[in-house]
């Protein structure tokens, strides 16, 4: 495993990275909702309009996939990832609709070095999913990343 | 709106539902991961054998979205849905693989009608993906009905 990947070690409590940009298309959303989230609003120029979305928006679903992609560019490819188990509290604030931009912001938040796993470490980070002017989508995930040195 | 769609009031605290199946393909994997994760263990069998989930694996973004396909062919679309706004605690417990049929059991845990919103209703429900034999996935999420009845 190459020096140069990030490791668990590189990361900083109150550390900001920044990822994107991603353009999100009018294809782009119809594709992913003919997929995985058939709902008319989300596939109707005229049902989303009478939606709580009022117009046509992407799945959520969508939007934390487009983030990760977002990550994985930036982040998860530069590192010694080791894979993630979850994430928490995906909060789905604005509708991202066709020729938005959006950009990924994340903030360390914790480190966990556990015992029982000597090789790894976990970082708690809050993603924050921003369009042109404001703040769509946020969640936390805690992804694992491989030490340089050996916990005790 | 049809009457015949399922509304707020329909849904009981401790009912439950099951969905599904969702054959998960190899290529369907590769396509998701090529799109949203393209982490070498979404992608490249070698490189995912010496990886955290010892085997390609679906994208747990991959896993969720999945899940939302059998929700909304199996009850948001036959419901008076309006929407969803985020998602709580999604653990990806054990991988998804080339050639598991995945169903998604849904129990409904709260129904909160708020005073502020007389014609809709929140109802929060647990998310259990299983594969042939073991829950593979799980998470919590809090869609949106309208009501029959206006509330006051």
């Amino acid at each position: 495993m190459s020096d140069e990947l990030l490791h668990f070690e590189d990361f900083k409590i109150g550390q900001k990275f920044s990822f994107g940009r991603y353009e999100v298309t009018r294809e782009e959303i119809f594709e992913f909702a003919r997929e995985y989230d058939p709902q008319p609003h989300h596939l109707d120029e005229d049902a989303a309009k009478n939606s709580i979305m009022k117009g046509l928006g992407a799945s959520g679903w969508h939007v934390c996939a487009m983030a990760m992609r977002m990550l994985v560019d930036g982040l998860f490819n530069k590192s010694a990832g080791a894979g993630g188990a979850g994430c928490e509290d995906a909060r789905w604030l604005k509708p991202v609709r066709p020729g938005d931009v959006l950009r990924t912001e994340v903030e360390v938040l914790e480190k966990t070095a556990p015992r029982s796993k000597p090789d790894i470490g976990f970082v708690k980070m809050r993603w924050d999913i921003f369009n042109q002017t404001d703040l769509v989508a946020s969640f936390i995930s805690t992804p694992l990343f491989k030490r340089r040195k050996r916990g005790t």
